[in-house]
């Protein structure tokens, strides 16, 4: 019998789950929101993740629970859990990915560098936040933000009365504006028997908050950096009891401190390089996280690799047809897609090259552009 | 829509064509033979190949039919080409993988090297040729041999008898026993435009006739074996008219030359090194071929790439051991399963393993090694 996962979630993070799947021998089976999702060719199931019934149906055949994102609920996953259920990233862990106040609150706890932060309740609070951080700040809701979507640069309170107004009493986060010289992410798969294992530190681009480009292994970063990054990822990862892959969200600031952005508890965007670039890809090493199976060399296979989103890209046959004429001029491109309807500005896919860092960039934007 | 790629049989090497297949977004199908196949994941059928009916039924809604084998028959293959399906490789390219005779006379014609031949009908044609090359030659079934099956060494003409009885009067294949330094295998990408793409030629060992590791690329090839053995293979896929990839197994002799012994007209074990050495896989270029999409970078991703394959292996749960053992003490070790039960010599999966020549080839053989 082979090992059985279930993923909860048909997105692209699923998708790329089954390559490695396959060639592992592990039997991979998808619950997915609808048909015709990414994840498709491994579904097994389509319903909706937020109902306990379908959620433990799905689950009662797999060795192993994990996911394509983190939102399903915490009763779903605690009734998971009580039917006796492996999840991985488990219920705990999940709550700091699920709530950012929530995941300030803990990093502090553990000592993780991260920006200035607060809980605010209302406008004034706001305010005396922006008042001790040179009147400008970053506001984020707790819950249910990605992409840049739930998260503000505020330079007034009163810029965000309307997340007052839908929290409703519930607190909101505000963080200081950090100068930063660039944006950095650290990845590190750790299993529920406690091996862990970092990535490169990797430095990422964002268009609009959204990933855009992403650099492997960060250029000119420092070997103590370096060093730093990984082990802070695991202490996050250890200190909030994360297993399967784990990225942080890093700002490099001009004063060449790190600080803690965002956690993502899945396969990450700033990890997709891995597919081409790593002797052992974040999605490969996850589900030997969430198995228990012994992780897989993190190493690049060359001296840099570059990942460009595509971003929006054309519809139908014209994106064959792109694929066709982005691989006809340039042959070491590798073009990732992810069988989604494209909408601007959404990920539809992506491209990796791997060589030295000139010519792994020029070729993965020159191959990205055929979509624009 | 998505590209659509129809692969006939649910091997392995249909199986491993699932993971580009997800990756570039093409919607790839199987018709398998049986239920719980290799290639399960992606059956969309199954059924007898055998049968015109069955496969034309499988072809109906896709842009290619492909392969996972060269075991179709002609009249199916003609059968699909006259209902207007794209078949590659086609019909006529098949007839020389299928029956080696034909093959022989082929490359007879276009000047490709090759062993001393002949066919022979009886024992007095097969000793006449033995005594015209040392008294001992090689001996092969035109059809249906593989893996060592089909393919005898013989020193006097009455070892071939049951054969000749079998084949009824058809001729059976004697070649001259060729003193050779190593075997290589050459593989190269042709579209059906005519765009053709080399990977570069690799050493390949067998054990008791079946491929058991793959050194890549050749070590100690000087650029003139490399530049040779490429053209032969194109000249080959050119001449045989060849769409898709091309395997050409080749023997290096003691005097320095390259005959061509085997070929194989779809992603071949001596390629497996490429899913993990290479920018473009055989399966993913395979894939590419098919389509008439633009082929992809050839290249190695590092100084070298050694394959190691799994022949029988545990069964079940042990397979499953095995792996967590193997990847435990090989973390770089790249593990590829194929889902199929063991049986004595039977490949059921392969190690791919990176790095310089000396390190890759002892972690593919450490790993696999587990698998004994």
């Amino acid at each position: 019998m082979s090992l059985r996962v279930g993923v909860i979630g048909g997105g692209q993070l699923a998708r790329m789950m089954i390559a490695p799947a396959v060639e592992l021998g592990i039997d991979i089976r998808v619950l997915a929101e609808a048909e015709g999702m990414s994840a498709s060719l491994a579904a097994t199931a389509v319903g909706d993740y937020r109902d306990a019934e379908t959620v433990l149906a799905f689950a009662r055949d797999v060795d192993v629970i994990t996911f394509d994102h983190e939102h399903v609920p915490q009763p779903v996953l605690r009734a998971l859990v009580d039917a006796g259920v492996a999840v991985h990233p488990g219920p705990d862990a999940l709550r700091f990915a699920q709530d950012k106040l929530v995941m300030r609150a803990r990093l502090a706890e553990i000592g993780a560098p991260q920006p200035d932060w607060a809980a605010v309740h209302d406008a004034a609070q706001l305010q005396a936040f922006l008042d001790d951080h040179g009147g400008r700040a970053v506001v984020k809701t707790p819950r249910g933000g990605y992409d840049g979507k739930g998260v503000r640069v505020v330079a007034s309170a009163d810029e965000a009365d309307d997340w007052f107004a839908d929290f409703a009493g519930e607190p909101i986060l505000v963080e200081e504006l950090v100068s930063f010289r660039r944006e950095l992410a650290q990845q590190v798969a750790r299993r529920p028997s406690g091996e862990m294992v970092p990535y490169p530190v990797v430095e990422t681009v964002q268009r609009d908050g959204v990933c855009s480009e992403v650099f492997a292994p960060a250029p000119r970063a420092s070997e103590r950096l370096v060093e730093v990054a990984a082990r802070l990822a695991m202490q996050i990862a250890e200190g909030l009891g994360v297993t399967g892959m784990l990225a942080v969200e890093l700002f490099e600031t001009t004063d060449e401190r790190i600080l803690v952005n965002e956690l993502a508890m899945r396969p990450h965007n700033s990890g997709h390089w891995t597919q081409d670039g790593a002797v052992t890809s974040q999605f490969e090493q996850h589900l030997r996280a969430v198995l228990d199976l012994p992780l897989g060399d993190p190493s690049p296979v060359a001296e840099a690799a570059v990942m460009v989103n595509i971003l929006g890209g054309p519809q139908g046959e014209a994106m064959t047809d792109r694929i066709a004429a982005a691989a006809a001029e340039h042959p070491s491109a590798k073009i990732h897609t992810y069988g989604k309807e494209p909408r601007p500005g959404r990920k539809v896919g992506h491209v990796n090259a791997v060589g030295d860092l000139d010519a792994a960039a020029y070729t993965a934007r020159a191959a990205a552009a055929f979509f624009d």
